[in-house]
């Protein structure tokens, strides 16, 4: 079928076999996908990149539990320019780099000596774009990636800018539902937590719908999902359930996706002290949940979950947080063609 | 000679050479000795292991000082978590991981991001522990390796603790006295400075008593080694000397091991400038010294010693601190089981 | 053809052609010439010498646009010792030991741990020369290079100390005007801003000098070049201009070396914004320029030149900044030997 296809009919002499006949590697049309694309949100990315991308990562993942010693960004540098402090995120990107046998250089200083000194941010990434291969760049404004990529000529991946976009942490979202539940569809995925401002859940909400999953949604009143994304949700037909209330939601759903209440969005401490206490995943509320529930969380926590929900089967955010490294490994060697 | 002794007689048949006449390598066994072991403290070192960390070390400085090119930890990372900011430990340690051929990550914020946030050091732990192969951690909390090392799945290495242990250093600091001296036994060791306080001095007497040396104290009133361990010494047979006087030791001692008087440990600030200036180890009260003598500081240095003493033949304490490096390759190899 | 050259008859038994006829490879002599040595000004620097590490660069230049994969300096490691925060310079020290194949260790705060508990500098340097094989140094002290040079067994290359010299800035600037204009003599070079305090202007000066260029120093009152520096550059013969108006030079100037002009050095703020804006070159003022015109500024730049001239043929300030990585490698290359 595949000769058809090459044009060759019957009584022509073919071509030698090992060049016509083998289809092109996969990795040669993923490379071709994304080789010098800037990734800064997930809203552009299609079911097929997104395949790509989950794919290639699991590759890498298999790699690195054989230990086997990957080389294909030898001899490339990273730039981390983090000019808001994330280490979790900065060492998952480095260790990609690292585990792909390319090298590192970091900014990891609140302000970087020349943005005290009034340098643009373009300016900046004018620069470091004459020293690395790639830059990931974490800002504190919203923006800023997409201000990143306009200035670079390399490929330039978001590792978070401000309230808009960190599409590392929700493909690493995705990839760890997958690992975990063996599948992206038919899934109840709730939500719980600070939906309002949480940038993270807003990009896997997003993802997680283009899958036709049901999402419910579990916030204190004022940080709700915002209403025009609930909105575009139904109105593209997704089943969307909102409420206050966290032990509702425990018996119906799959995954179970907790992030932080942060105190300062509060005028009200009584009333954050309210939400923080009934929004606590413990082994009590556990009991009446379904066999086979995911348990995530974006890290750090610091008392949503209950440390002795750790040694439940489902505890996966550690398992998450690891899965960075592959899904990271995956978008560099991707954006930079070394697939 | 070797058959004999394996009991190949003349006429017989024997097995393949290669594999029933080759002993066992040494390195093997050291690897089963410390592969995926935490190195917290020394206490718990015995006689032997202290032995193959010693060996091995000074087999990485033999392969330093050739300039041969190490790569058994090729492919590998070490996460320097510094939770509290100590440059020379920290580049040491990252040094002998490079020399090894393996990468780096690194924290060195006094306070990590995701600490910022509220996370737990075992939270933190457990993420690196996805991205690492050994972890070397620094925390102003006695206690804290401990804590680290029953979070990982991976070796921990102690970097120093608060007022706990910091091993590497004790470790260093052994290596040097028999480099120096060409022995560690019947030696005749003074100690010097902020008895109390000083980690250092703690675990380094415990190592030096277990090979029967003399110990001598110096320190004044108010820093003295606690009653608890002199009498733990003594308790054990170990000839302890004590004394507020720098001079009357100079004579008697083959090991000077100097350390910083802090100033904010002094209520009265006349006393600290009076013990601060009768503790200065300069050419003059050196005249007075055994010939052979070996001076050690941990450094920092401020004025302890003079910077007239640098050009002693016995000022081994920049030579202490560059031994830091094949001491921690011997450790981050044989936890990994690279050697 | 070949053997003819070599004067090779026939009937001669010619003698090993591999031993006796191949001249010395140029980067032995230039070898010869650095290995060891410390990089700490330009003002030693011999005409052969500069040329040296221009063509070291060019050729390494040639190689990373040829992403050639270096190994030079394989197991080799840099030690980035920034006790004065330039992220610039750092992370263009790092991707060039990275770019030969080398690692780094780095120190980045403002004050290293050792620094801040009274350690001097010397000491901190004879620390590091245990574990690293070249240092690249940066200090606000004038005069801290040459400290840490004699402290240092190993190579030592000044990246900036004080208001002392700069001298990596200085070569890469000349390598960018050699690059950008093909020549280094007979060039009219004007120099714009803070003449006084800019160590890299003085560097630059004393090296354009040395080819017989002509200088135009273009500086608001209280700001100008040292009147020590322009009359021993009359008394060399150097053919300089003073003026407090750009638009008078413009028209003359093959190059324009834009620098930053500090709020802080006004006592009238009034004065400050009256230059600031009058030193300020954009597409207006560059109608008046003569073509081929190359604009240079050691960056970060705040506003003195507008970013419209980003998109002039002859706006070089980003590929300057980029050429700081072949001169650095020249550089490293140099000092360790590894040519």
């Amino acid at each position: 079928m595949a000769q058809a296809n090459l044009g060759l009919a019957a009584g022509k002499v073919p071509a030698p076999p090992t060049l016509s006949v083998v289809p092109p590697r996969p990795q040669c049309s993923a490379s071709r996908l994304f080789a010098g694309r800037d990734i800064l949100g997930t809203h552009d990315l299609s079911m097929t990149e997104l395949d790509v991308i989950l794919e290639t990562a699991e590759r890498y993942a298999c790699a690195l539990e054989n230990r086997e010693r990957l080389r294909v960004m030898d001899g490339k540098i990273l730039a981390t320019l983090f000019f808001e402090p994330s280490t979790r995120t900065r060492l998952s990107f480095e260790t990609a780099m690292l585990r792909l046998g390319g090298s590192v250089i970091t900014v990891s200083e609140a302000g970087s000596s020349s943005a005290a000194k009034g340098e643009s941010l373009a300016d900046s990434i004018k620069t470091v774009d004459g020293y690395a291969d790639v830059i990931a760049v974490r800002h504190p404004m919203k923006g800023a990636a997409q201000v990143a990529a306009d200035a670079a000529s390399i490929p330039v991946i978001n590792a978070g800018d401000g309230t808009g976009q960190h599409p590392t942490q929700a493909l690493l979202d995705v990839y760890t539902i997958k690992k975990e539940q063996g599948r992206l569809e038919g899934l109840t995925v709730a939500m719980v937590g600070d939906l309002r401002n949480g940038r993270t859940v807003h990009s896997l909400v997003h993802l997680m719908a283009m899958f036709g999953n049901r999402l419910m949604f579990v916030a204190p009143p004022g940080l709700e999902m915002p209403a025009e994304v609930t909105a575009g949700l139904r109105s593209r037909g997704v089943d969307v359930y909102e409420t206050h209330d966290l032990e509702e939601v425990i018996p119906h759903c799959d995954v179970l996706y907790v992030t932080r209440i942060q105190r300062e969005r509060f005028a009200d401490q009584a009333e954050y002290e309210r939400y923080r206490g009934s929004y606590v995943v413990d082994g009590g509320l556990l009991r009446r949940a379904k066999p086979g529930l995911t348990i995530m969380h974006p890290l750090p926590r610091v008392d949503e979950i209950a440390t002795d929900v750790d040694m439940h089967p489902g505890a996966a955010y550690f398992r998450q947080a690891h899965n960075g490294v592959p899904v990271r490994m995956a978008l560099l060697a991707l954006v930079t063609g070394s697939v």
